[in-house]
C-alpha cells in the first residue's frame, strides 16, 4: 500500500519557482501525501520544478500538502468540484467512488511496471482511465509507480494457509480482501500506530509500502520476517487534474503538463529503485530477514483471488470491463516477461 | 544487439512540424537507423514531435536516417566536429573510439532497466558518460532502452560449452568476446545477411536484438531455437549533441530537449513491451522454440566474461572506472531485484 499520510502537514505550501513577468498559469495542486513523504512528495516537486524549467517559468504549481488545504483523502472531491485544479494520489484510493479504480493500480498477481506502462500507453488502459475518471470531471495522467511492493512484516514465519486465520494484519485493498477471505481479521492502520499496535498485541502483521518507507517506521523491529511481493506489483500513483481547467489549458500548457508527468513517473520507478536497494541492506543489517510464502500459501492466494475478482466484476460493469482488458493484456506480456526478464533474472 | 542498418536509407529526412512564426531553434540529427526501423526510429519521431510540442513550435528537429547525411556509423565523427547537430544511436557503437562507451549500453548479466536507470539518474552513471563523451566534444542523454534481449536463434539445441566451439555465430560487442574466447567464431553480419549466411551454412547461429525486430527477418525459419538472455539486458540508446552546440542554447531550450530525452526512454522501454510480446506470440506460432542454456553454459559465460572485463580494465583506465562504478551499483540493486522483482517472477 502506499503509505496514506492524513495527519496535520507541518510544512507550508510552497512555491516551486517564482512566477516571472511571463507567468500566466498558477496550477493549486494538492497532495495525499505529507511534505516529508519521501519518494512519493520529491516526485511531486520534482514534477513541480520541470513543468517550470520547460515552460521558462511561465507555469507556477504551488503544492499543498495533505491536509493544508483539504484532506488527505479529501483530494478527490476539491478537484472534482473546482475547489483545487488538481492532485497527487494513488487511484486505489478512489475505490469508494469506484471500484475500478483499483485496477489502475494494479492488482495481486497482476501487471509489473513495464507490462504496465506498455498498457497506459499502447494498450487500452489510459483510455479506460480517462474516461471512468471523466464521470467524476477529473482527468488523471500517470504520477509514478512505486515498483514492486514487499508483502509486509510478520511477527512468525507462515507456513500454510491454516496460519492466517486469525491473523490480525494490516492490509487493505484487494489483497486485504483475499486475506479476509481466508481468515484474516485485516485493518487499515495508519503508519504511525503500526508498530505500536504490533508491540500491544493488536496486530500480528503489518504491510506498509517498500524498503525506502518501512525503515522509518522500524517495523522490522517488531515483526522482523519480511515476505516477498505477491500483491502489489507496482502500484501507479497519479497527477489528476479538474477536467474543466484541464481543457481551458492551452495546447502547449496541456502538452508540458503531460510530458512532464510520464517523466516524471519514470523518474519515481529510478528513484524508487535506487533508495529501495539502500534501504533493504540497512533493514538486514539491522535485522530483518526476507522470506517467501510457500507454494501452498501462494496457490490460495490466487484461488481466493479469483473468486473476489468475480464477485467484484458482478457488482461493477466498470470494473468487469476494465478487469478484462488488464487481464488480456497482462496474459499477452507475460509469456515475454517470463521468457526474457523472468529467465534472466533466474540466471544472473 | 541493436540492429545497426547501414543500407541506403530511402525515405527523405523529414521536418516533424513546420516551423511556426515563433521559430528559433533548428537541430539537425543523424540516426544510426533507417527510417523504416520499428521502435528505434519511432522513438526519434516521438521525441521531435514532444519537443515541437513542448516549444509550442519554436524548436524544429530534422531528422536524417542512415546514410542520407552521413553514414550510419558516421554520425559521432559528424556531431564532435559540428558536421550535424546531434545524432541517435547507441553507445557500444563508440567502442573503437573508447571501450568504455560499451559500459554505458550495459554488459552481459548486467544491470536491467531499472537499475541501469537509478544508476544513470541517481547514481554516477550519467556524470561518467558526458565525463568521457566531453573528451569527444559531445554530450549524450538517455534516448530509449531495447529492454532485455534475447540471446540469439541457433539451429540446433547448445547442451554443454564444448557446443560453442567453432560455432560460427553472429554475435558482436563484449558477448561477442566471451563467445570467441570459448573458441566460437563471432561475425558481425548485417541484418540482411543473417538469413542467407544461416541457409548456406556461413552461421550456425545468430543474435540479432529481440522478438519485435527478429520477426522481420525470420530468422526462426531456420534457426528455430531462441535463447533466453545473458549478454544484454537493457541496451541504453541516446540523444548525442555536439557539446558547443547544446552550451549554445537557452536554459529553457536546454530543459526541453533533456527533459523530452527521459520520457522518450520511458516511452520506447513501454514501446518494446508491447511490441516484443506480440512479436513472441506470433513467432512461437510459427515454431520458434524458447529455451534456456543449461547451468554450465552460464557459468562459463561468467568466468570468461570476468576475464574479458579483466583484460579490457588493465588496458583502458576510463573502461576501469566507469566498470567500478558500475559493478558497485549493480551489487547493491541486485539483492533489492532480487527480493522483489526476481521472487515475484518466480511465484506470479
Amino acid at each position: 500500500m502506499v503509505g496514506c499520510n492524513s495527519e496535520n502537514a507541518t510544512a507550508n505550501a510552497e512555491e516551486n519557482a517564482k512566477p516571472t513577468k511571463k507567468a500566466t498559469t498558477k496550477i493549486r495542486l494538492a497532495m495525499t501525501w505529507s511534505i516529508t513523504m519521501p519518494i512519493l512528495s520529491d516526485t511531486v516537486k520534482h514534477y513541480a520544478k520541470v513543468v517550470n524549467e520547460l515552460s521558462g517559468g511561465s507555469i507556477v504549481i504551488e503544492i499543498f500538502p495533505a491536509g493544508k488545504l483539504v484532506p488527505a483523502l479529501g483530494v478527490f472531491d476539491a478537484a472534482s468540484s473546482g475547489q483545487i485544479d488538481a492532485f497527487h494520489s494513488a487511484p486505489y484510493y478512489w475505490e469508494g467512488k469506484n471500484t475500478a479504480f483499483n485496477l489502475f493500480s494494479g492488482i495481486p498477481f497482476g501487471m509489473i511496471d513495464s507490462e504496465q506502462n506498455a498498457w497506459y500507453l499502447y494498450g487500452e488502459g489510459m483510455e479506460l482511465w480517462r474516461e471512468i475518471a471523466a464521470k467524476y470531471n477529473l482527468y488523471p495522467m500517470l504520477g509514478g509507480a512505486t515498483s514492486i511492493q514487499m508483502s509486509g512484516w510478520y511477527k512468525k514465519e507462515m507456513n500454510s494457509l491454516k496460519d492466517f486465520e486469525g491473523l490480525r494484519i494490516r492490509m487493505v485493498g484487494v489483497a486485504g480482501q483475499v486475506l479476509s477471505k481466508l481468515g484474516a481479521a485485516t485493518k487499515s492502520t495508519p503508519g504511525g500506530e503500526i508498530v505500536p499496535n504490533l508491540e500491544r498485541g493488536v496486530l500480528d502483521a503489518a504491510e506498509w509500502v517498500s524498503p525506502a518507507f518501512d525503515q522509518k517506521l522500524d517495523i522490522h523491529k517488531v515483526a522482523p520476517y519480511y515476505y516477498t511481493p505477491w500483491q502489489e506489483a507496482g502500484s501507479i500513483t497519479e497527477f489528476v487534474f479538474n477536467k474543466q481547467k484541464w481543457e481551458s489549458y492551452s495546447k502547449e500548457v496541456q502538452a508540458i503538463l503531460e510530458v512532464a508527468s510520464r517523466e516524471a513517473h519514470m523518474q519515481m520507478t529510478a528513484m524508487g529503485s535506487f533508495y529501495n536497494a539502500k534501504a533493504l541492506e540497512t533493514l538486514k543489517k539491522e535485522g530483518a530477514k526476507v522470506r517467501t510464502f510457500p507454494p501452498e500459501v501462494i496457490e490460495g492466494f490466487k484461488k481466493t483471488l479469483a473468486v473476489v475478482l468475480e464477485e467484484e466484476s458482478a457488482k461493477n460493469a466498470d470494473f468487469k470491463k476494465v478487469l478484462e482488458s488488464y487481464q488480456k493484456f497482462q496474459k499477452e506480456q507475460a509469456t515475454w516477461t517470463q521468457d526474457s526478464l523472468g529467465a534472466y533474472l533466474a540466471i544472473r
